[in-house]
């Protein structure tokens, strides 16, 4: 652990920034990596702000990404990677910027406006010595590594289904109508894109369900719909699915999210049936998977738990029993991409969502955007 | 309570039933009624049999169900109502002969094998002295009265989203080939009709969320599958669905049911969503119901507490912490059934499940078969 | 199943009685016994409205169990059993009068006023042909059945610690004072004995835990407590205790109860745990039991499920996931004693609480009371 | 935020410490204070190797506790505070050394090895500039505060009851004979002092029910057993409470902590119970309080959610429904410890555990082991 310490340049999380500070705490905790320079606002003086309250050194908080990439550039203690927590439309530009300089990229989801988009960055990424991870938060809980690992052991059996959901009820008013900064770029397309709350948590269901499950959603029929009247994208979303297992017929799902479930949190959950036994997560008890077997065996396992595998394992601090949580799994991304930057490669095995979770995810959104637009039965899903 | 108790008799619920025994357990429950006849087999000797292990004089354990109507008329002390827990193609002969001899029906659920076959059954209904109730037993629980009364009291305010599941996965192997009376008649057209899974206990789904939230479904797009190789009806079922809540776009929901999610037992889960407020229940812990608030409140309800509704107290036995379960609930029907046979007509409310839910669920079975089949997108549900 | 059915007689449960009705419930469910006749009601006009609403010919509701006694006796189809559901004080000597005409007795816990009148009473069922049986309603749940099973196949090694609680709240306020008839007799010494929370529900912990564990709880030190200004029987009781494992230092357990825990329902739950594993089950969702190993492991086992043992299984009458509650834990003890009639004795293996339960019940009401008044360390339970 | 950053040094948590590493996320979770030289073990190599593992600078990797006071008295850049996270024996030893250098202390509990040393601890802390802080963890999670802020709003009316446990069973086997040093140290009375489980864990869980209560304990009669064979501490203890209230009688309450409750992980919970309500809330799902009414109402609190109180929003960093967990509530008591730094004083509401909730945990473990021995009925607690 004497390696030197990863040094981070913020892009965005300015003053009212919700996800900055927990990019800060995330990608500090295990103490790999340290936020010392941020272009938070483009406003020179809230930037200097923001960087004041981060506890960095003023002359490092910059009124541009850009003024920061070529500033830091200079420095022999320059930044080695930069955090994008941006509105979605600056994804792309941002991370196009940051990776030319050969800095590394870890961005906030979706990857970007349209898949187009997307893919011209997938190319930039793969002639780039910079390295691209997405901030799938929830593939950073322990008990998520575990739940791929289970389903990719075989202890399910072959696959059968998949029910993913992700329910909140926070702009069950018209909140971007009160002046919230939070509410009022994720409804607004020029800044989100095509996509709300499909964009917006729609797409982290999807990405969960494909992470864990082991296979590609093939095909999907999307209702989406914008239930707060004046609202310009959709707030509530309900997708038929079918994985590709190989088969012609593939496996059946269901993905519903929704921004308008009056009263829910923040409800992320994912069950996967095969033909020996189902599994069951929910993030808002983030710490247990249940495994439910055809003998009518239900196994509970813990975060901590001497009997999980090595990579829910690796993701926990504490003994079984002492909760972790969102933070923790966000640091789990971080330390996982610190050790991916020392490497010189994303991990082989696809467990830090990076530029293809990006291809997936656009294109998952798109596809749902303009088929449930069509309301004429299914459409496949092509990256 | 010194009513004549109602005189009851069975049809079907022989040898290896599952249902009959708790439709005597739960006609009985209240006292009210008493099963004292049967058609339990068309075997002579095995409706014997069955007879004996319910108790019942041995004279009146006929054969078939015309036989004991016929007989049962002549006696004074003659049957007044029938349960029909046969297999779903004799629903509505059997039905239909009770209703001609001015007998009320209490019928398992799906009403019949086809929605031409319901629609007719409904006319001799309507024409009929005779009473005709479907057991739909999951409206019978106390929780389940008092989240209808809480939709229609309008705590939830404007109805918004409504999500309901129904998952089992005891079909998860093919038991029909070994044998399994249960599994057998289930996966089989000639006896259940053109539904397998969804008409099981897609159904029931289908009816809780009509049910509670208030408001029919209009149109629906659906994804049916057989899963288990060799299977002739399906065993898993998604389904999109919008609700008339008489506005243009109406009011989104899904419906996903599956009797191939192993390791799953009985889980039927529902949620509506206003515009205040959500509300959860579930029919394994049925005791309880949560309501989650826009405040970030949340409320959990207690069956057998003093805050509950008078439809929910009525429908409780036992102080709050003593649990009831499912028998109970499917006794609920049943004293509601004998108050409607004292009043001579069904509840006005539509608290009990009639011959509306039959034409409802029959017509939600064969536009979700055909709308699956075509694939092109969505279907009007009309009854 | 074509055995006659047996024929009950209630003693108490007039009208306004909680139990009453739940007697005639439990003791019905399955068929097997019927409710015929009744002294509900020391006011014969009163005991002839609760016999019209339990349903039972008028001439058979008696004005007192000595009159019920005597005129079932004279009938061919008199009474086989009886089931005693009234204030305490009057549980021994029905009891006798019962024994003494050659019926069997289902009773009411506590057994008795007092432990010597349940020696007295213990010396008459051994000298008599009937049965004697106590409503240790808790033990009929299948997932009690289920943990005392694995508890003596040594699944969870040797015993090594107990936390049995029962907490309720409905007697926060001073209900007695109000005219609650529920209330009134379980505050009034002269009909409830010395014991307050601890005879009503104290004792039904205290049986749970010995029935579970199977060790006989050796010492204990009480403290009771009246928290409810001007009532006259204890509301509040936690004791330590030590069971008996033939080693001289026992085993450590805590007993809790209350029925001043405002808010609560009825919070009976046990933990039992071994050098191998520790189980834990709750009578609100009495549906699971959990068993935690020392691997970090956690299984759930489901009532219904095929991986129950025999006992478990025995006692339930639904597929996994289909609730059963109170009603039919209560029917279990009458199904066993319908059993115990037919074969003529009580079942061997204890699994049905009768003379000894109530031996050990009142032992260890009194030496609690004795103890938490002196306050001056441990006293011995001597039965 | 743009205070200075506070710089700790860290006495013990070398190679192999598990709470060492916690001290340090929890310290700079909210980048106020930064973990900047340390004391980590007596062996110097060592000390720089788990330095080198914290990140800092080597020439600060201290072989003791004295040398780094010494030689960080004089640098500019010298430490605020010190965090001592060594066994029981060294906390006031290197407390005392701290404090008399001028600088505050964050100590892990118990306070010291007796209630004499603590007092002696006391008088210095009393006349010196340091501040002094103990890590009673759990008062760090926002719904702990959120109950103690509704005990002492009233909501629950006055208190009634207590009931507090605290169990794991990670010492059911003779771990500390395999070489694990956590178990090493912890059952040993030279290192742990007079307490083992009370010590470790039961003193915890007395904390919380003082903390959140607001009442102090006055009396307790203890049962406090060694159950793993050769083991030298109590692994067990059960313990009744008398709570002062001002009346003679007292409130009466339960506490029972175990090592040895196989697969139990790490089972904080907590009821308080007052004449109007009662609330519960259990470590292992710690973003929840449930809060019973006595009119059969139940209302969940969210961790997050806009409607807690001050103390609870205080203390929370993310959105209702983003799990926070153990480092986070680790974290807030740094965080107040800051905040407390910079105002020269500790909190005057006591919500910060200190000198006082020390002396009083010292009392209660010192008076339930002697109670414990001597077996005779009740100890008053005086510290």
């Amino acid at each position: 652990m004497s390696e030197p310490i990863l040094r981070l340049g913020m892009i965005g999380g300015g003053p009212g920034s919700f996800i900055g500070p927990i990019h800060r705490m995330a990608a500090e905790l295990d103490g790999r990596i340290r936020l010392v320079a941020g272009a938070f606002s483009s406003d020179a003086e809230r930037s200097r702000l923001a960087g004041a309250g981060y506890g960095i050194d003023p002359a490092r908080a910059y009124p541009s990404h850009q003024a920061m990439i070529e500033a830091e550039r200079l420095r022999a203690d320059g930044i080695d990677l930069v955090a994008i927590v941006t509105p979605n439309h600056l994804h792309v530009p941002a991370s196009l910027d940051a990776l030319n300089a050969g800095l590394h990229v870890m961005c906030d989801k979706p990857a970007a406006l349209s898949l187009a988009q997307m893919q011209g960055l997938a190319g930039v990424v793969a002639g780039s010595k910079g390295l691209y991870a997405l901030t799938h938060t929830y593939t950073g809980y322990p008990l998520v590594r575990d739940a791929r690992a289970l389903v990719a052991s075989g202890r399910l059996g072959r696959l059968r289904k998949v029910v993913v959901e992700y329910s909140q009820g926070w702009l069950s008013t018209a909140l971007e109508a009160t002046g919230s900064k939070q509410a009022g770029w994720r409804t607004d397309p020029a800044l989100s894109g095509a996509g709300g709350c499909i964009g917006d948590i729609g797409v982290h269901a999807f990405n969960l369900a494909e992470y864990v499950a082991g296979a590609p959603v093939r095909e999907l029929c999307a209702d989406l719909s914008i239930m707060v009247p004046g609202r310009r994208l959709d707030d509530d979303c309900n997708i038929l699915l079918r994985f590709d297992d190989g088969t012609a017929q593939g496996v059946p799902g269901v993905l519903h999210a929704s921004q308008i479930a009056a009263g829910d949190r923040n409800g992320l959950r994912l069950r996967v049936f095969g033909t020996e036994a189902g599994l069951d997560w929910s993030q808002e008890v983030p710490n247990i998977l249940t495994i439910n077997g055809l003998d009518g065996r239900t196994e509970v396992l813990h975060a901590g738990a001497g009997n999980l595998g090595p990579a829910a394992r690796a993701a926990t601090r504490l003994p079984t029993g002492h909760p972790e949580g969102y933070i923790e799994a966000f640091a789990n991304l971080y330390r996982d991409f610190a050790a991916a930057i020392r490497a010189g490669a994303m991990p082989a095995d696809g467990s830090l969502p990076g530029v293809d979770a990006g291809l997936r995810g656009m294109a998952f959104i798109e596809t749902a955007v303009a088929n449930s637009q069509a309301r004429a039965g299914w459409s496949r899903l092509v990256r």
